[in-house]
């Protein structure tokens, strides 16, 4: 463990030399995969029965052995070990059983936060504003300065839902100050209007926001998603649909995203619930990898300004690293920064960042909830951070992620049939592609030792960890090769 | 820690012996509370304007140093140290700094639970079913083999209604195997009927199941919890407001229960949109500690199977052995078990229980997210239940909580100005009255060294740990008594 650390040290601190990230993060991690048997193999089709008794697999992928599963590769219960670009949909940042996180894991602080989970909103921790201030704050987006804690991507975007409802609903009743009216009160008890408010979020075709009631009717990702589930009749604005390759299509595609801007515009000032904020992912994630320009969230940005409407940026599945920018909205370069940012996923915690004062609750109990987040959560979330830092991981991912791309558009050329819609140059590793066999591909990818995930209707999507290397890239571009060949 | 262990254990050992309880579980718990300063002291006022820059803290009642804390006994930054009968919003389940939680919080399987953590509806670990069956699913309700989990009390209580709602469409299409029809996917999308359908889940008046925006539009606490929040235009039935003593007011209170029942079922024939099913606390704890009787519940569950609607129990706050018994509902006879039980707080992880294959996704991706609960939180709800079964403390706090039940009837009887409408008898240590001068009760309480809260409109709960003996209650009965002379 010790060597591991000093070895990824030295890479670390020799970073701006070209190929630097060519040594080994983890010397002990696997040389590659091993298939050994059919996935799932005997164990593990006993284990998976044993389970199917009392909790649902039908969405089971694969059953993993985590105490066996080390940086890059995931092992189960017949010793396979597949190398992981899924990485728990996209949610395992510095790889399996990471030293550096082990030791936050087994620390006396750890274990304390484990068996004293406090109510953070009445009984906060008397430590709590230094572990925000040396973790999540530390890797706050640019503008924000605070944050709100909470345990899940669906559950940080209601929470940042919450709090635009109820900066609307203050800005519409005179600011802060003026307290609710005696029909507001009464009427919110009986989910009606004024007390409750005839308004919205609105979100994109094709994003995903979560799959909770108020998240769930900002999703448009897949019917499956939302089918019998009664929903909030909100508006949905069209998100470009990007030609490929991008040089070909410049005209082509400024023409959509100005439709789309468009488009937007007049759905916040006509929608018949108006919207007190818009939701949008970076890239939309589930919903396919689908990406749009600088130039279109810099129009986003300036249309919600003028409409008075606040910007929710979801980087659930793009923050902490993954598109080669700690944050994917850094891409953007906007002068004027978003009003409120959600995370989870890679920050194995979750909860909303914001800058403005006139988002923070104006009254107690107002946005509330029992736990408010988790202190062991924090704790990883700043063991993340620091292990990001101590072997430049962002960096890692940009370069790495170029090389991958290079690699898979030569792969592109040489089956045209395989590679199509090729997307995410200069985002790190967030790369996609559209396949015509995708289902076929994503099952035989174990068979080479691969384990790989899909996204919305024929989308496959690479969501490798931070510490994925040029050599992991290497395997990765052998095995999808091998899958085209068979 | 050895030492609590085996005096605990020989405790336990006894516990059909009178008085068995009367043994310290703790002997190194301190002796009584300590108060050395105002509450917040120097130190803790400087460590909240601390916070209070980068993080809420307008609900902030206390900030507690939890290193410091031990078994019944909340400390904080200044040396004092309260009796903690709010416990964390009644979540502390086994005392705080517990040792035998602190074992399973530093064991190796913990480690990777909290550094591995797996998208457990796609790449469950293969240990999954293990842990679930020597834990959570160790204390299912009665008529339940099953559960999904879930991360807090309104997750659980979400999880649970989209359940409802595809078992009540599933129904409606003609059952499991009936395709969808292209017009439920196209309007889905849009978040239209018949795809997104017009129905509803009926909660009744005071009740409290969570603050996402599905669970919200069922919780009927108060104001301040709903305001500003769109909601769904969904039925409240009214709930028994029963008259204290019991015994004085029978003939009353039933037939109040009996016009509360009529009221449900009529609502369930008429309300416009339909509901798939009704969620109901055992006793409404937000909403001011309102108790009705087992006949009622019995009641209910009839309406329900008659309209064929669901009976989701919410044992967020009365589940784990506060009331005397493992689920509050057991207290009912109930020969029909509920359809659903959610639990959250004292297990200190989430979710819900059923029975009914029925009540499975009947495809991949529908009851579904990222995370579906936390094995890290499940393998300590197991140590937690390891801990009540090893001290048999929901006996102990059945026999507690009647003891002082009985203290709390003399400090009535003697102060009739103070405490008004005792409530809880035989529901263990869940016990609450009324309080003309609530929170100037509850603000001179941290004065004797109690730390205790309020629900409802004047409400004072208790909500003490599970290892809350009768030498807790005396200092407790002796702190109000001071309070109350004050």
């Amino acid at each position: 463990m010790l060597q591991d650390r000093k070895q990824a040290t030295a890479a670390a601190a020799t970073a701006s030399v070209p190929d630097a990230f060519d040594q080994p993060f983890f010397p002990d991690e696997p040389q590659g995969p091993m298939v050994r048997t059919a996935i799932p193999g005997p164990k593990s089709k006993a284990a998976i029965k044993q389970l199917d008794k009392v909790f649902d697999t039908c969405s089971l992928n694969m059953m993993g052995n985590y105490q066996d599963s080390f940086g890059n590769y995931i092992a189960d219960l017949d010793g396979n070990v597949l190398l992981d670009v899924y990485a728990q949909i996209a949610s395992i940042p510095v790889g399996y059983s990471n030293p550096s996180l082990l030791l936050a894991a087994t620390s006396k602080e750890m274990a304390s936060a484990i068996i004293n989970r406090p109510a953070l909103g009445n009984f906060p921790q008397h430590d709590w504003a230094d572990i925000l201030e040396t973790g999540i704050l530390r890797v706050a987006p640019k503008g924000c300065n605070q944050v709100f804690t909470g345990q899940s991507g669906s559950d940080a975007n209601e929470l940042a839902f919450k709090a635009a409802f109820m900066w609307k609903r203050g800005q519409e009743r005179g600011g802060p100050d003026v307290d609710f009216t005696e029909e507001e009160m009464t009427s919110s008890m009986n989910n009606q209007a004024p007390g409750a408010p005839q308004l919205s979020i609105m979100s994109f075709k094709s994003g995903f926001h979560g799959r909770m009631f108020g998240s769930l009717s900002t999703t448009r990702s897949k019917p499956i998603h939302k089918l019998d589930i009664p929903a909030f009749d909100w508006p949905q604005a069209p998100f470009p649909m990007l030609k490929y390759p991008l040089e070909q299509y410049a005209e082509e595609n400024a023409q959509e995203e100005a439709r789309c801007l468009e488009e937007t515009e007049r759905l916040i000032k006509t929608w018949h619930l108006p919207p007190a904020a818009i939701i949008i992912e970076p890239v939309q994630s589930e919903g396919g990898d689908n990406h749009a320009s600088p130039a279109f969230f810099r129009g986003l940005r300036e249309i919600t300004r003028r409409n008075n409407v606040l910007m929710i940026v979801d980087e659930v599945q793009t923050g902490v690293g993954a598109t080669g920018k700690f944050w994917a909205h850094d891409h953007w370069n906007l002068e004027d920064p978003p009003d409120m940012v959600t995370f989870s996923k890679k920050a194995q915690t979750a909860g909303y960042y914001f800058g403005n004062d006139a988002l923070r609750p104006n009254k107690p109990y107002r946005q509330f909830n029992t736990w408010m987040g988790d202190p062991a959560r924090a704790i990883l979330f700043r063991a993340i951070i620091n292990e990001i830092e101590r072997l430049n991981l962002v960096q890692n991912t940009a370069e790495t992620g170029d090389y991958l791309y290079a690699g898979l558009e030569s792969l592109a050329q040489k089956y045209p049939e395989e590679i199509q819609n090729l997307r995410g140059k200069g985002q790190g590793t967030f790369i996609a592609w559209d396949s015509p066999r995708r289902e076929d591909f994503l099952a035989k990818a174990k068979g080479v030792g691969i384990n790989i995930g899909g996204s919305g209707a024929q989308a496959i999507r690479l969501r490798p960890m931070l510490i994925f290397q040029k050599k992991h890239a290497d395997i990765l571009l052998e095995g999808i090769e091998k899958v085209f060949q068979s």
